[in-house]
């Protein structure tokens, strides 16, 4: 036996052994969301079939964002100024935009400048959508707070609630009056300035709300951005919601991504912390540990869900919608996992050499088995 | 004080905390080694300065990879029945294709089917290059050794080593005669098929011979595959080299990417294990320590490296020359690390409102100071 092991074998024990949750990732252009030149469509809800129709809400904005320098008329981020749209198909692959689910509020309503990042659940016969809301003037210390709207059929119409359901943490304060969010006396919990990004989940007989969760004076670190998420609890869709004890449930992570999977919840963290591109579970929704580092996992994934859970955790990912903003336009395509290969792989034969540009099993446009 | 913390938030304390190491990555298109069909470029080494001119070493071959069933004729890998080629740059940005520093050795020899993947160390007057062997015929059980050779001139000639200085570690055991390389009686250590990818740096007044292995029977794990790096260690360039008993030093990474920082040695690993995408040090040269997790760091990086240690981390990286092998035909492309973002977040300007698409500071073609 070796005693001398080196800094790295002595870390390996934090690391998942098992391949079951690692697979590849696969992107497509869909038709119908794709690039559109003065239109942003970004922030695809996770995507849910109805009677053979696959439905999904996005963010969509038009016009060029030209930052807070730009005044209170700007437009200042790609999300700013949106509404929710809602598309439909019933291949994966050709979408029709049908209808605008949601607009901004009225004047001088919680929601009056921005509706955004919407989420789906289809519970008990009823549609919920859960997204962001943003009242007017649109300034660097503006609180982002989280709405729900609620409507029998997918086409809606959708009735709001009368106020946000979740509103950022109290216990921040700033320092100064300049519209800086760096200053503060207190930064107040970790989703002290921003609740964004909502995901409800039933759960365990309650509803789960997912968010993530933006701090006054936020700061980089080793991993990025200090991005964290937490999660609030009610016996009803429309709340009222208590914040979990545990929050923050994540310590990385930007736009959600959750899935019901055995008896517990699987998550999907992307972009931002030291546990950015993992897949994760937690039996108990809450305290969730890593199952596998995925490689160039979907940003703001919005994946074809189930109302069941899955029995295989990487189904919960199998095909979906997601997000690309490299560009000037931000615009929707679709993913999906390939386990192609890491079965190779398994079968000993080098993935180097295979031809895997065809849709992966699962996928929409995949032959059929 | 919250004595409830979740699963997440009690493995924070494993991450940095400081944004010093963290950066984002801007990729450009260089002329002379970019997309040629029938060519595959790949595998640069680090870019070292001579005189005033930029020179780099790669792996060159041309045609098809066809696999292992195409028989003992074939080309199996687009790495196989390559050569090692030379080229210059005075700006970073235009390559021309000086020369070909080493083609495979005579038949029978240990090099007699494919030389890969170089890198360079200048070292008291004489260039170094350490690379990858393989001899014929190559079948998947061949195991790949470490060679090196020198010359007085970047430009050659090059002087071959008698013996490679680096086999794969004894210890594994195949089971029956089929060409089977997860077919084992023993997988023997990490490294007991294949050293791959060296890469020498003096340090501590030695000489540290850092490397890929590949063991027989190599498993996926929930990072992905499960090659991890270790370090043999001379006390000259030619050897005899012998292996440190902390191997191995890594749980991560493939193509190696190490330089001399103060008084250690960094580390950039990517593409596989779950440390893929983080920069890592270790003042001993061998217990790496995570310093930040990356987003989308170049593959196969060559970065420019000076011969006297960083005084910042992150100038090991500040450009250089990566691979890209997405398409058919592998090709080498430059990248530069850019900290604009983290400055821009650090400053409280919205970074999502920025144009980041010029060279960041220290890039080749970046507007000088």
């Amino acid at each position: 036996m070796n005693e001398v092991i080196s800094a790295a074998t002595r870390r390996l024990d934090r690391y998942p052994r098992s391949a079951e949750w690692f697979c590849d990732f696969r992107y497509y252009d869909v038709s119908g969301l794709g690039v559109e030149d003065g239109v942003h469509r970004r922030d695809p809800s996770s995507v849910i079939e109805v009677d053979g129709t696959f439905h999904v809400w996005y963010t969509k904005s038009t016009g060029v964002a030209e930052g807070f320098a730009a005044g209170d008329d700007a437009k200042v981020f790609p999300w700013d100024r949106s509404e929710v749209w809602h598309a439909t198909s019933t291949d994966g692959l050709t979408w029709i935009e049908t209808d605008r689910a949601l607009g901004a509020g009225e004047p001088g309503s919680y929601d009056d400048r921005s509706v955004f990042t919407p989420e789906v659940l289809h519970h008990e016969g009823r549609f919920y959508l859960v997204y962001q809301v943003v009242a007017s003037p649109y300034r660097l210390r503006s609180k982002e707070s989280i709405a729900i709207a609620w409507a029998d059929d997918p086409a809606g119409p959708w009735t709001r609630s009368p106020h946000p359901i979740l509103r950022p943490a109290e216990g921040g304060e700033w320092l100064g009056d300049e519209d800086n969010h760096l200053q503060v006396v207190h930064t107040g919990p970790f989703d002290s300035l921003k609740v964004h990004d909502p995901l409800l989940l039933p759960f365990g007989g309650r509803f789960h709300l997912y968010y993530k969760g933006e701090q006054m004076a936020e700061k980089f670190a080793g991993g990025g951005r200090a991005t964290r998420w937490g999660v609030a609890i009610a016996d009803a869709p429309e709340g009222p919601y208590e914040r979990s004890p545990l929050n923050p449930i994540t310590n990385s992570g930007h736009e959600t991504c959750l899935w019901l999977h055995a008896d517990g919840v699987a998550a999907l963290l992307t972009t931002d912390g030291p546990e950015r591109n993992t897949v994760q579970f937690a039996r108990d929704g809450q305290n969730f540990e890593i199952m596998a580092h995925l490689a160039d996992p979907p940003v703001a994934a919005g994946p074809f869900r189930e109302e069941r859970p899955t029995v295989r955790g990487l189904d919960g990912l199998r095909w979906g919608l997601s997000h690309d903003v490299t560009g000037p336009w931000h615009y929707i395509r679709g993913f999906a996992a390939d386990e192609r290969r890491k079965d190779l792989y398994a079968a000993g034969s080098p993935p180097e050499l295979a031809d895997l540009s065809s849709p992966p099993p699962g996928a929409p446009g995949a032959a059929t088995p």
